[in-house]
C-alpha cells in the first residue's frame, strides 16, 4: 500500500516537471485534450531528438543500415496487400447504456487481471458473459464483441475517391521500394534498411498516458537475408551478452521466472528463431544501455502465438520496468519470413527475388526478414522515470549526459553589468559550437542550480567576480555538484569532452 | 531552345542519379505510384535530415527560440477556430467529359501565362469562358469553378465520430499551447516557439514533382512579440544584409525588377512591416547562404493582396531559382498579427494575453506573430540541382561539405586481403566517432572515385600499398581531386574537421 503511494506520487512529480518544464503534455489542451495524442514540449522534443540521433548512431552510421523516409499517408492496395486492412484490428464492445467504447482485451485485464489476448471473438464474448463483465463506466451490460480496424482513414485528391490510411508501421514503404533499395545497397545479403517518423493507431480507448498513444515515433529497421543463411557477420561481438528471457512457455505455465542466457546460448538451445535474430536482440540491448536504462530493468518477453501480428512467426518484445506502468514494451523484434515480399510480389505481379550473390549466378531467393521495430515514445517516458532522483533534499533528472536536452547553463553569479557581458558572450561561444545551452539570470544562483537540477541540466556554468581578472568560470557537476575552474577559451572543447565522457570531470579543471 | 533543351538534359540527369543511387524517387511505385508523393532514399534521408539539423542550430541553438512536437492530426475545432476548415481552400474546376480535375490558377498559368490568383470564382469562371480554355487532356468543356477544401480528412476514435484534419501547418498547436509556452520562455517577449514535422495538402492536381507535394516537410516558427515593440535585440547583427525584393507595386506594373536594399533600408522605407519582419529575412538568407545555395539565386518576392492566406497582413516568399522549376518558394514569412491568438481565444473562452513586462505590472496585450515558415524538401531539390557540375569530363555533386549524405569512402586500392582488413577497421574507428563513411571494394579505383563523385562524397580515403608500413592512407578531396597523405591515427580528428572547415585541404597532411 505504502509502495503504490510512493509510486503514485513520483509518477505525480515526473509529470509535474514534465508539464510545467516542458517535457510532455497532453495536447489540445485548450480544446478540452483527445486521448492519445500528446505534445513534447521545448524540452522533451530536443531530448526526443537525442534519443533517435543515438539510434541512427547505432543503427545506421555504425550497423550500417540504409535508410529510407516515405510518406505517412499510404494508399489502400499497399495495406491490403500487407494484410493490414484486414488483420489490423482490435476487439471491441461497446456499453448498451451509457456507449462508452472498450477494448476488449485490455477491459479484462482491467477488471479481472486476465490475459485473454489470443482468444477468438466468440470466446471472447462467451468470457465476458461468464465473469458477468459490465461497464465500468455506468455499469451498462455490454453489446456484442466485434473487430474494428485501427487505422485512421483518409482519402486522397479531390473527388476523396481514392482510399488511403496513415501507416500503422513504417515496414511497408521498405517492402515495396525493396528492388530499389537492394540495387543501392548493391545487392549484397544481409542488408537492412531502417525508417524513422510516425506511426498510427486508432486505439480504442487510450487511457495510459504517453504509454499508448494514437499518433507514435517510431524507428524500424528490416533486415533481408537468404533463408538458408540466417548468419551475421559481426554476431560474435555481441554473442557472450547476457539476456534475460520471459519465453512463451513459461508464461503458459503461469511462471514468472526469466531465464538467463547468453545471445550465443539462446541461439543454440533454439530459444531464438536464428542468428539474425539473436544478434539484433543482444544489439538492441546495447542500445538502451547506452541510453542510460539499468541492465536489470530490461527483458525480453517472447509473445504468445494468439498475440502475434499476421506477418509473425516469432515476436519478441524488449520491455522496460516501468513503477507507474509496469513492464513496458519499447521495442519488438519479428520473424516476418518472406510474408511480406511475397505479399506484394503477388499483389503487384513483381518480381521480387534476388541472386544470392553478386556476380548473378547464385540462386534467386525471396529474402527473409527480420525486424526490430521501436517505439521512441515510451522509452523517453522510461528514462525519465529512471532519471527522477531525490537525494538529500535536492531532486535532480539523472539523465546520461548526452540526453539531457538543456547541456549547460550559463549563469551571471550576481545581476552586474560585468558578469552578464561576459555571460552572454559565453553563451554565444558555446551555442554557435552546436552545445544547446541557455542563460539564466534569474533569482538567487541556489535557485538557478535547483531549477538546472529539475531538467537534468549536466553542466552549470557561472561568471563570478574572478571572471573579469582571469579570465576563468566555474563548471557545476549536476550528480556530484563538485566544481571546478576552466578558461573560458577552453569552455566549449571541455564541454564537449564532457558531455560525450570523454574526460573526467575532475581531470578537466582546476578543482574549486 | 538550345537552353531549354540542356535544362531537359541536366533536369533528367540529376533525377537518374537521385532515383538510382537513392536520393528522391516517387513513392509507391510498385503500385502504380501516386500524384504528390515522394521518398527520401539512403542518401536522400539523411540529407534531408542534415538540413534540418542546420535549420534546428540556426534557430533553435543559435536563435534561441523554443522547440515542440506535436501529432499531424489535428481536431476539428482547432482548425475551424484557425479559419483553416473555411479557408484552406483551393478552386477547382472540372473537365465534363473525361472527369479530370484541375486547379483553376495553375491550369490558366499553364495555358495563357496569366497569373489570375486574387480573383473572385466568378472572375475565374468568366475568365475560363472568355478565354476559352478548354481541357487540357481532352479539349472537353470545363464545368463549373468551386470551392475545395485541400486539408486531409480522418477521424479519431472507434465509432470515428469525432472530425479530424491531417495539419496544414504546423503552427496551430503553437498557438494553442502558447500559454504553457510562454510560461516555459518565463514571459519575455519577443520569444519563438518552432516546429519541425510533416505538413499535409491534398493538392488537386500536383504535377511538379518534388516541388508540389501533397505530403512534405516544414520548419517553422511563431515569433511572438509585443504590437507596440517589433523590435528584435539583434537586429543590428544583421542589418546591413543586402537582400533582394520584388516588392508587390513592382509585380503589379508588371515590372519584373528587383530591388536591392539591406535590411535597414527596408524596415526605414516601408517595404517590410517591421523590424522582427526585417530581421528575419535577413537571418533566412544567411540560413540559404549557409546550405550552399548562391547569394545571387535567392530573392523575395511580396505576395499580392489576393494571393494571401487569411491569417496574413503581409507575406514574402523566399524564392531560389531553379532551372527547371524557375523562382521557386522555399519559405513564406507572414506577418500574422494577432489573427491566430485572438480566433483561439474566442473560440476556447480562453484568456492568451500576457503581461508585457516579468513582473506582471505591466500592460496586457494579445501578442502579435511575425512566422518563418520553411519547407524542406524544395530546398533539397534546389540544392542539388544547383550541386550539379559537370566539368572536364567529370560530373560530381558540389554539396557543401556538411551537407553530404555519405562524409566519407574508404577503398582498398586493390583486392587484397591486408588492405582490406585495414580498410574495415579504418571505417570502423570512423563510424564510431560519429562521421557517416562507407566502404568500395568494387571495381577500379577509378571507378569508384567516380561513383563517390556523383553522390558528392567530400573525401575518399585509400588504403595503398604504403600503408602496411607506415600507417598512412591518402585522402582525396572531391572538388580539386587532390590528394593529400595522413596518418590513419589522425583520421577521425582531420575528417571531422574538413567536413566543417575548420582547416584547409592542403594544411591537413601531406600533399601527393
Amino acid at each position: 500500500m505504502d509502495g503504490e503511494q510512493l509510486t503514485k506520487d513520483k509518477y505525480e512529480k515526473i509529470m509535474d516537471i514534465a508539464k510545467r518544464r516542458g517535457f510532455i503534455w497532453p495536447s489540445f489542451e485548450l480544446y478540452g485534450g483527445a486521448a492519445g495524442f500528446y505534445d513534447f514540449g521545448p524540452l522533451g522534443a530536443p531530448m526526443k531528438k537525442k534519443i533517435i540521433q543515438k539510434w541512427r548512431q547505432h543503427y545506421v552510421v555504425e550497423e550500417g543500415l540504409l535508410e529510407l523516409e516515405s510518406p505517412t499517408i499510404t494508399p489502400e492496395p499497399v495495406l491490403k496487400a500487407s494484410g493490414h486492412v484486414d488483420h489490423f484490428t482490435d476487439v471491441m464492445t461497446e456499453c448498451k447504456k451509457c456507449s462508452a467504447s472498450f477494448e476488449v482485451t485490455e477491459l479484462v485485464k482491467e477488471e479481472t487481471g486476465d490475459d485473454i489476448e489470443g482468444l477468438s471473438k466468440n470466446e471472447m464474448e462467451n468470457y465476458l458473459k461468464e465473469k458477468k463483465i459490465t461497464c465500468p463506466e455506468c455499469d451498462g451490460k455490454l453489446g456484442e464483441v466485434y473487430e474494428f480496424n485501427t487505422m485512421f482513414r483518409t482519402a486522397i485528391g479531390p473527388k476523396e475517391d481514392r482510399k488511403a490510411y496513415l501507416r500503422p508501421e513504417t515496414a511497408q514503404t521498405i517492402f515495396i521500394d525493396f528492388n530499389r533499395l537492394q540495387r543501392i545497397a548493391r545487392r549484397k545479403l544481409p542488408f537492412g534498411v531502417t525508417q524513422i517518423g510516425r506511426g498510427y493507431r486508432n486505439e480504442i480507448s487510450p487511457r495510459r498516458g504517453v504509454i499508448r498513444l494514437r499518433e507514435f515515433t517510431m524507428a524500424e529497421a528490416e533486415i533481408f537475408f537468404d533463408p538458408d543463411d540466417p548468419s551475421h557477420p559481426k554476431f560474435s561481438q555481441v554473442s557472450d551478452e547476457k539476456l534475460r528471457f520471459w519465453p512463451s512457455e513459461n508464461q503458459e505455465e503461469k511462471s514468472r521466472e526469466l531465464t538467463e542466457k547468453t545471445a550465443r546460448e539462446a541461439l543454440d538451445e533454439g530459444i531464438v528463431c536464428n542468428e539474425l535474430m539473436a544478434y539484433h536482440l543482444a544489439y538492441a540491448k546495447k542500445f538502451l544501455i547506452s541510453l542510460g536504462l539499468p541492465e536489470d530493468s530490461i527483458r525480453f518477453r517472447e509473445q504468445l502465438p494468439g498475440e502475434r501480428a499476421h506477418y509473425s512467426q516469432e515476436t519478441w518484445d524488449m520491455e522496460v520496468k516501468s513503477e507507474k506502468f509496469g513492464w513496458v514494451e519499447v521495442a519488438g523484434f519479428a520473424y516476418r519470413t518472406d510474408y511480406d515480399l511475397s505479399q506484394h510480389s503477388k499483389s503487384s505481379g513483381t518480381d521480387l527475388t534476388v541472386f544470392t550473390q553478386n556476380d548473378d549466378d547464385g540462386k534467386k531467393v525471396l529474402c527473409h526478414v527480420v525486424e526490430p521495430s521501436y517505439g521512441i515514445d515510451r522509452p523517453l517516458y522510461c528514462i525519465l522515470e529512471h532519471a527522477y532522483t531525490e537525494d538529500d533534499g535536492r531532486n535532480y533528472l539523472k539523465l546520461k549526459k548526452d540526453l539531457a536536452p538543456i547541456e549547460a547553463q550559463v549563469f551571471p553569479l550576481v545581476a552586474e553589468e560585468e558578469l552578464e557581458k561576459i555571460g552572454k558572450s559565453i553563451l554565444k561561444k558555446i551555442n554557435s559550437t552546436g552545445i544547446f545551452a541557455e542563460y539564466d539570470d534569474s533569482g538567487s544562483i541556489g535557485r538557478r542550480y535547483a531549477r538546472a537540477d529539475e531538467v537534468g541540466v549536466p553542466f552549470c556554468i557561472t561568471v563570478d567576480h574572478r571572471t573579469p581578472d582571469d579570465s576563468t568560470v566555474t563548471i557545476r557537476e549536476r550528480d556530484t555538484t563538485d566544481q571546478i575552474r576552466v578558461k573560458i577559451e577552453d569552455l566549449p572543447k571541455t564541454l564537449c569532452k564532457l558531455l560525450n565522457s570523454e574526460i573526467e570531470f575532475e581531470q578537466a579543471g582546476e578543482k574549486v
